[in-house]
This record gives C-alpha cells, structure tokens and sequence, in this order.
C-alpha cells in the first residue's frame, strides 16, 4: 500500500461514496431566511415542545437522523454507525440524541466545521469498507449557544456589528456505496490556524485564517483552480470573514471568483438584522443538507468545494487570555 | 465491496496497524502509584509551570505528542493526523495543543473513551491507506476535571466513597503499517447507553452497562470469550464499577475471568485515599501507553481487549435532570 505522503492532506476516496440521504430541521427566524422553500422542516418556535433549549437542540438532532434514515429509504438497523457533534458543553445534544439509536456512536468536535468533519470520517469509514450505511449529523441552537458562549438571552445584551446569528437547526446526510446520489470524491482534513484575533464577537476574522490554510493545501494537492468547482462554499464565514477570505487568498494570487460563496453570509434575509449572517454548526449543516444537494441532484453543481470552519474556543480560554484559533475541512461532492 | 451487516459494529482490520509508538505523561500523585516505573515523564506539580490548571492540561498533551512523535522515532513531517480529544469544554487542551503542530487535527469526544476512539478512527484511517502515521492522544487533569464537572478544590467539598479521582495525565501512541510494534487487529464501535444511573459522584455504574453492551456485541461479533484474551482491560469503571460489570456479564453466562481488570482500580495504591479509584480520559490512556504496551512489547500480553468507556454528561444535563448515558469502544491489541 503507497500513500504519497505530500498529499495525505487531501485524502481522494477511491470507491466514491455517496450521499443517498440528507435532511434539514430549522427553526422559524431560518425558515423565514432565503432558503425557506428547501428546508425539510421548519419548527413553529425555538422550544421544539420542549421544557429547556438544550432539549430542543438534542430532539432537533434527533429528527434530523430519524428524517434522514426515512429520506434514505434505510431502516435504523440499516446503519453501521452514526458520527455527530455539536457546540454544547461535552456534545450532550449528539450523545443524548444516540441513546435513542441502536446503532453506535463516534462523537466528533470541530466546532462550527463539525459538518465536514463527521462527513470525513464517515467517508473514509464507508469508503475503506469498514461500514455500509453511516449517519453523520450536526446542529446548533441560537438559544444554547448565546447561554453557553456569551450571555443568557435574559440580560438583553447588545450584539456588535461584527457579531452572527448562530443558527437554529440541524442537518444530516447518510454516506453508503450503494444507491444513488451525489458523491464525495475527496476530503483535505484541516489544520488548526491560530492568527491571534481574540475578539469572540467576530468569528469571521478568527476562522477565516483556517479556511485560507485549507483552501491552499487541497487546491495544491488535489491540482484544481476555483475555476475547477461550479461553487466553493465556506460554512460560516460571515460577511466580514468571506471578506478577508477573498483578500487573503488574492494575497496569494487565487481569484476565489464568482461561485464563491459562505452559507453564513446567504442564510438570512437582509432586514433579519442578524449583522454578519448566519453562524453555529447548524449553519451549512442545513444549507449544505437542503439547498446544496438538491442543486447537485438536480444538475446544477456538477463539482463543489464544501469547506465548513470552525472556531476551537471555550469561554474558559477566553477568560484565561488565549485567542481563538480556527480549523476548516474542505470536502468534495461532485453530482 | 461486500460487508458483512450482522458484523459492523465490529471491524476487522486486515491491514493490522502498529502501534510504533508511545508516551505517558502523569501528575505527582499518579507517578506514585502502583504504575510509577512504566511512565514516560512524571510531573513534579500539577501546575506543570503553567499559571492555570487548564494550561497545565495543555502542556501534557503538547508534551504527549512531541513525545510520542520522537518514541516513533518519526519527525513531525511524517505525521500525517492527529486524532484527539480531551473533557473539558469543547476540547480545549487538544485543539489548542494542536496549534503547535503542523498537521491536520480531528477532534473527537467520547469522554473517559476518547483514547478508544482516536485509536479506532486512527486504525481506519491507517488501515484504509488514507493516511501513513497517525498521532491518537487524550488526557485529563484532577483540578480542571473537578472546577468544571463538579466544585472547584477550593470549596473543599467532601467526597463520597462513590467517587473516584481524576487521572492528572496524558497518553499517546502513533498507529502506522510501516515499522515495528502490537498490532490493532479489530475495532468494536460501542452505542450510547443508559440504565438510568443520575448520581455525578457514581461514574462506575453509570458507565457499566455501556462496558457490557459492547463487551457481548464484541463477543458474538469475533466468534471469541474472555479465553482468548490474556488481558481484558476496561477504562475507568473504578473499583465498584468493575464489580458491577463483572456481576452484568455473569448475569449473561460470561465470566470474565482472572484475565479481566480495570485500569481506575490498578492505577493507585491503598492509601493514597481515591476510594473508587482512578478516571478521566488520562486514566486508561496513561496506563495503556506505559505499562500494556510494554508488556506487549517484550511478549507477557499476546492478545488484548481494550475497552476505555465514558460517561456523556454535562454540568447542564445534570442540573436539567437527565440521566447519565455511558460509551465503550472495544479495541483489540496483539503482540
């Protein structure tokens, strides 16, 4: 077995695997966002029927993998394993989501870039034939987040230009090598980036350094130009983060060009007042789950470059002085 | 590509991983213990010249990867991934350790299990051609353990005869196909499990039934008993968890056996007061990477089941009344 070791960054999956299910929770504020119509379901309010917002994020995770077996036309007992993540404390939303499956659990943490993560160790799970049917599963709850990450909803805190709105919703999708879907051809697994901004209300800037990492290492190994993809989306760079993205990599003389785009920046509508956009794991996670593979298996894409970001802080880090560093991992899909 | 459906959970791995090498790395108190001799580095204060606790947790496993690397006698270069993952709070310790280095990081969670999932997402990779040398590490701090799950020292709480005492420490080792060393021969994925279990300080039984659950899905699956393992190691089920597994899998027709141990039972002497024993991630993570693989290496242990289990719960999920959900992963090891 050779592996070229210049390019075990960028991972190319020999046996393709594909994405034959995908589904999207969201909650109303998303759902009355620009991709309202693509969504598989919009909850009437953020409590999801239940008494706290952290169980609203475990029972939003748990109808986005029940939906995405249905979507799949698998059975539970059809999966091998599911690979989920999310932002709460100990990813309890995932884990507590698990004890509802008979089928075992890879916990996996990337903050907001938990999408392509699960995505990537699944596809090489289902890619190396270790597994036929794997569930990979993330979201975010603007509610949890605000209280776990900066203050509760309570105080009435104000949000700063630079500030985005963690989204509220869920997205999956299942990998398998059979069945019919688009696939996944590649994965360049991220390195953690660490530019010094410590401002925890502008995620943008802190990640947007990881993607560019990210972006250089895959279009050096995998030999592609942006030319290459119909679309390159980052997850939730913000409108402030896409910026310096697009600044950053003309830096190194790389034109991102017009099918770049970030599901944070696109997610809502302009007089949503949610400053950058749209951010949390659940930001392309439901993007990605809903609109972008619909637009793959409708012909649109014939080849995209998902690259979800994530920002590795805990507000003990905050509080003890560190800055935020960020990690990207870019995934491709082609139809 | 045929999988066999029934056998998913557990995966053969035919390309036999080595494990070529790795590093442990404990506080004072764990360095007196019943293991002292077999640890890499001992700690002289748990501050590790750090000005918090949570630096120090840092450090240790800056300190295991460098480690580790060099045991492999392997430069940073060669390292393809880091899989890692650690308790506190969106995995802190791990991804700003992996700042450091110049290799893509995953970050994974299964609480106390951690060192069994890196291990497992590891041998997948390496085992799949995806990647050369891959990095697994995890670790855990008493003080930082007890400020976030529990009280800070500085309250002076009581302990209940329940408890057990968080392993300062961190363990590593690198999986390859290339060089020399015990071979990870097969992965048994474990589901989240919960019996019900509600009380912090009783880790043990809460994570039990998860050992057992994974313990038989691992049995049936390898056609094998406890027979055909000279050792059987769980996590850190502690003195009165172990006990109470050892009563599960009699209850099943299964004695475990002379051959079973747990490794937060061994790790301290009596009377060094840690009623139940020894935890945390660092726990089973410390002992494997000192003591199991030596005694692997020079040919005591020729087939071993590891199975690291965790406990999946939060401050939050506690205080809103949950109960605790509990993992195992099952790693096979031969000399």
């Amino acid at each position: 077995m050779k592996i070229n070791k210049k390019r075990a960054q960028t991972i190319v999956l020999k046996n393709k695997p594909k994405i034959i299910g995908s589904y999207s929770i969201v909650g109303p504020k998303e759902g009355q966002g620009n991709f309202s119509e693509y969504f598989d379901y919009v909850m009437k309010n953020d409590h999801f029927g239940e008494n706290t917002f952290e169980k609203a994020e475990r029972k939003m995770i748990e109808t986005a993998i029940t939906g995405v077996i249905e979507n799949a036309k698998l059975l539970p007992r059809d999966i091998d394993a599911m690979v989920a993540g999310d932002l709460l404390n100990q990813i309890i939303s995932s884990s507590y989501a698990a004890r509802a499956f008979e089928f075992p659990f890879l916990g996996v943490y990337g903050a907001c870039s938990t999408m392509a993560e699960s995505m990537a160790v699944a596809a090489v799970l289902v890619d190396g034939g270790f597994c036929e049917n794997v569930v990979c599963c993330t979201g975010s709850h603007f509610s949890t987040a605000e209280r776990q990450y900066r203050f509760p909803l309570e105080l009435g805190n104000q949000r700063p230009p630079t500030s985005q709105w963690t989204i509220t919703g869920a997205g999956s999708c299942v990998l398998s090598l059979q069945g019919d879907g688009p696939k996944v051809t590649s994965v360049t697994f991220g390195k953690v980036v660490d530019w010094g901004v410590n401002d925890v209300n502008n995620m943008g800037a802190a990640m947007a350094p990881a993607a560019r990492d990210t972006l250089l290492a895959h279009f050096k190994n995998s030999n592609t130009t942006p030319d290459d993809y119909d679309l390159i989306v980052t997850g939730d760079l913000g409108k402030l983060g896409s910026e310096i993205l697009i600044d950053l990599m003309e830096d190194e003389g790389i034109k991102l060009g017009v099918s770049y785009c970030d599901c944070g920046q696109m997610y809502f509508k302009h007089n949503q007042n949610t400053f950058c956009g749209g951010s949390g794991a659940g930001c392309c996670a439901t993007i990605f789950n809903s609109y972008i593979i619909k637009k793959l298996r409708e012909g649109l894409y014939k080849k995209i470059l998902f690259l979800p970001t994530g920002a590795l802080l805990s507000t003990t880090t905050s509080q003890q002085g560190d800055t935020i560093p960020g990690v990207c991992h870019a995934i491709v899909v082609e139809a």
